[in-house]
């Protein structure tokens, strides 16, 4: 057990670097280009889904994910003892995650994000898109090709970061880590409930959509 | 036969969710330099090319194409009311996707395109070139590495976005639906006829030529 | 024998589409960003180069390049009349891709490049070492990962457009279509016939010195 | 044992053409847009470790790296005269490969690099994470999916070229190499220490803490 809860611990630190670390490095050498920034951030964070799905899913499923640990908690696939320690491990491994990039990035560890844009009827429904999405791409890819899921799901959400007018958050974790760092990837704190409140509908959403669409 | 049909206009609609949204959201960042937003466009394509043929492959043979389905009909791999059955499903599921990328960022939901660009004797033989290529990917890949379907359709269409003067909509669902968006994906309606006119003639060229090629 | 003579053809006529139309699309859109242009120039060609050589690697080999001919002809698994046939399969195609290109943007179909700065030191020593490079991946490819050769060519030629002068043309029958084209991808005729001496240079060095790196 | 260190030599060599050469070329193409040049560069690199990593693995297990040869050693699976043998060649041929880049770009051939802003808390701490990451995917993935080591190393820096402030060196031989280049991948010979330091803490980190995270 302890094993799994840190793999879900380094992993979500990791995921959050790789995030937040590419956003800044993005915007602070694009020359005002957003797209370019968006596109160094969007593919270095498929770089680092794709590698710590692949490490840490053996060990612990590679969820990363509150709400992919809900949906396999609905499913019956974990305890609820379990899915508490590992969405505990994510929050903390994802705070922990941003806290290594400003470190990396000589930033002031402690930081609140001021970012104002992340809110209305359009971010709110790319939310509940992107994690209908990405819940569709990890079962439906589960059942089709199990060997491709970190792939898929690397692949998925760089194409995310574009076809959604959020970027796709799609994690609880991501979202609350992302509201301390006032960066390029950074959410204002009062915005993130709203997003996370999308991302728990679409998990509601897919428990009786996923398995009639999948057959499974 | 009912879960077929609801893959096929359920993947259709994130294919157009993939290409419009994506182009949206390139426009809106790239500062003018349209290459940036095509490339961000036409990986954000692949990506979701990938993951839904990845995923909904084993259910419906992941067509998400008109001119794919009459191809596999012309080949008697597919009865005529379910063909018929799979292109309704994409037309519908095509204009879905292309409506649901409108909420996601918060732009009028019912639009028409004012793109008049997308005609004249390069963008036509670009077509017929485009969805020939398509074809041989698909039946080429089919012989040679089955399971690489996924991957070849994904990349060939990455790719094709920029050897192509039309950029490759190679798909007369794909084309309807982009003609309702007024965004960086669209064509305007009245050039959308020569389009599916020139992605059925390849689909006719093909026929006979792709046997004999790839010896099938 | 036809058909794996048609298929060098039909491969060289997709690699010149993918080289040329990208080269031509690029330009266009890069609003003077030389880099963003030859970003999906290398992209596009990967894209190109895993799709022909998957798909025909079962008919033909999928060599499209008369300098991997001859390094097959040296090893003595190809006959002199069949390297002969595929050489001049692979020229005539280059140059029919080139011509669909034109085509394809409205171009004058015929076209003689103009571009002076693929020449020198540098550019030659590229060649050299892009072209033994390739010969590097394809035998030891073909040694550590027979099945892998596809991607390790797309991906390696993706790169090699970035890590050598002249962008890597490694290939006589490219050189000689590029040629052929008066846009981003060209090379004046009279720097032509230098390419393809370095290419046949790197063939003959790397006879004797692969087999001895791979203890094939 | 011979042909081991020759396929380190040459692989290392390779591994610098791909860092250095991409990075002259995106710089001089990208107009003073440094985050295109960086996304060239990152993507050119991850091209070359998927290649050669795939094609020399299976002769000398792909190491390239003395920071690897020396988690290797301390894992007791190559020997101390080997693994000294592994080193020399890689710096040798990491300096080779600096050398045939600046042929291949028409430069001077002895270089000294004047980049003064690799140093710092933020440059230090990432290659510390940067190292200690890389040793994560390289262990971590020879447990989980040892068939795809290749792409994982491939993938994890080119993301981490981006999500680092240091674009993640993480390699000593690389670091000397590139303190001899002049160029946008360059370092200051004086930085270059206190880089291969916190490379070397990287490997003394990983040592207890790998095996226990893997579960080795």
């Amino acid at each position: 057990m302890n094993r799994q809860i840190w793999a879900e611990g380094i992993g979500t630190a990791l995921l959050l670097i790789g995030v937040v670390g590419s956003g800044i490095m993005g915007e602070a050498l694009a020359a005002g280009n957003t797209a370019v920034a968006l596109l160094a951030n969007a593919i270095a964070t498929g770089c680092m889904l794709f590698v710590i799905i692949t490490v840490q899913g053996p060990i612990s499923g590679a969820h990363f994910n509150p709400a992919v640990t809900l949906a396999f908690r609905l499913r019956g696939q974990i305890t609820t003892g379990m899915a508490l320690a590992y969405v505990a491990a994510q929050v903390a491994g994802g705070l922990i995650g941003v806290w290594l990039t400003h470190l990396m990035f000589d930033l002031p560890i402690l930081q609140v994000s001021q970012t104002m844009h992340r809110s209305g009827i359009g971010q709110w429904s790319s939310e509940i898109i992107a994690t209908l999405g990405l819940l569709f791409v990890i079962f439906g890819g589960l059942k089709a090709r199990a060997d491709q899921v970190p792939v898929l799901v690397a692949i998925y959400i760089t194409g995310a970061y574009w076809f959604t007018s959020s970027t796709s958050f799609a994690n609880p974790a991501v979202t609350v880590a992302r509201s301390f760092s006032d960066t390029f990837a950074g959410i204002w704190p009062g915005h993130a409930p709203m997003f996370i409140a999308m991302q728990l509908i679409a998990v509601g959403l897919a428990a009786p959509l996923l398995p009639r669409l999948l057959e499974e």
